[in-house]
């Protein structure tokens, strides 16, 4: 049997070949940018996109890994023998419209896992491809922004929160109830508009809590940032208080609310309570 | 009569010694922020107000500027003989929790009028204090980012727009009706916390609309950004499509719709009208 392959390394090699590789699409934006097909997850596929998921399959074959890709643009696609060992979940870019927009927020999320559960994802990396902040976790072993452990926040009261919401509800149904009642409680709200990475800021406490209730984020949006968050301190469950242990696959949608302790949770989530 | 000075020079000389003077209280962000008081606008000041406040004052005296100044945080101070003939609306900086949280937006803001109306501002600068880019204008030369023109997007339908959205409304009204319309027809809403920039982003095209409707925002947020929005070509009035001219005063507040353009601007009235 082969040595578990060096993940961490083999992350950040995605990471330097992806910002290498979008730099002429970041350097052709004054030109409009064509739709290359509609990706697995229903968007359409930007040249971006696709630079940054030929940047990561490039390292991955670099490194002889066999595994079952699962990408935001591709789909579900086998390398090599041992497809059944090794899952690798992947939005090359995550925030594509602000990366087409030049609005300065977006990221790439890859998510490693043994089996094609969300749960079972044991290292996973998102990479801020505007601020150079890399967002790392393995499984028991902790998260990290460039190297350096990081944690939730300790504000324990909407009062005081800085919560992230996820409003693009455009041909999605959003209760705007619960909006209305987030709104009206939380202190400060935010949407950068690059989920993944709106995670990541729960994990290192720059926000308090990111609440998706769309149902139309995918797992290769979070598959990464869920690892993070949750290795970082957070709770992460969906709007019933279930934990949320999903089928990796690009088309796979749910809803999260993502806070940084307990007691953000239970207030976010007793203003969402549909018995309330 | 003294010839008129040369505010291009004197705004840019601001920011730098601006960017200069936070850069101790970006360095301590892991320390708390302790409130220096409440600003003349309503909210606590913090060390990078202050000191940002300071950094404004000094350029502002080593050019011998006689002006009222109208600032967020001091509130209305005179300085020099001629107080009446030169007004500069200030928000030292706009974005102070985005700052104290590490949330990488947050900016300057300087306007500069003949009158203590916003209509009368003929001179302004917006400086995104983390990414490096310097929006100006001046009245009827056009609007600028680091000295380019700018102008606003072209896109004509809310189906395909990215607008901003202010829905910071813990202890303000925020018509969730108008609200719900807004997201539900629009493509992508975004919202980054800092208001002066987010129109600069209209200014330039990075959004196609911003929108604030909470009677909250104050002048000393927006006296910059609205000429340099208008001077990029947007479409700003209030959501009865009334211009707006309000008294320059860091109490003032008041509502706010700056579009890319007409096509944008009526759908967006067309949504939240009374009277539909």
């Amino acid at each position: 049997m082969n040595p578990q392959p060096d993940w961490q390394h083999i992350l950040e090699e995605c990471r330097i070949n992806i910002q290498k590789a979008i730099q002429p699409c970041l350097e052709s934006l004054n030109e409009p940018q064509p739709n290359l097909g509609i990706g697995a997850g229903g968007d359409p596929t930007k040249p971006a996109d696709l630079a940054a998921e030929t940047a990561i399959v490039e390292i991955l074959k670099s490194h002889d890994i066999s595994c079952t890709l699962i990408s935001e643009e591709a789909g579900i696609k086998k390398y090599g023998a041992a497809t059944k060992n090794c899952y690798i979940t992947v939005d090359p870019i995550d925030g594509t419209t602000n990366l087409t927009r030049k609005l300065p927020f977006f990221c790439t999320s890859i998510a490693v896992s043994n089996t094609p559960y969300l749960g079972n994802v044991y290292a996973g990396m998102i990479a801020d491809l505007v601020h150079n902040q890399t967002y790392t976790a393995f499984a028991n072993k902790g998260a990290f922004c460039n190297g350096e452990p990081i944690h939730t926040s300790k504000i324990q009261s909407l009062d005081k929160a800085c919560i992230g919401l996820d409003l693009n509800a455009y041909r999605a149904i959003l209760n705007m109830d619960f909006v209305a009642k987030i709104i009206k409680n939380t202190r400060h709200t935010r949407h950068f508009g690059a989920n993944a990475l709106e995670v990541c800021y729960v994990a290192c406490g720059l926000t308090d809590a990111f609440i998706d209730l769309r149902t139309k984020i995918r797992t290769t949006d979070i598959a990464a940032g869920f690892l993070i968050a949750k290795e970082a301190g957070a709770i992460i469950t969906d709007e019933a208080n279930q934990s949320i242990n999903v089928f990796l696959d690009p088309k796979q949608t749910l809803n999260f609310v993502a806070s940084a302790n307990m007691y953000i949770h239970k207030q976010i989530l007793s203003l969402i309570s549909v018995d309330l």
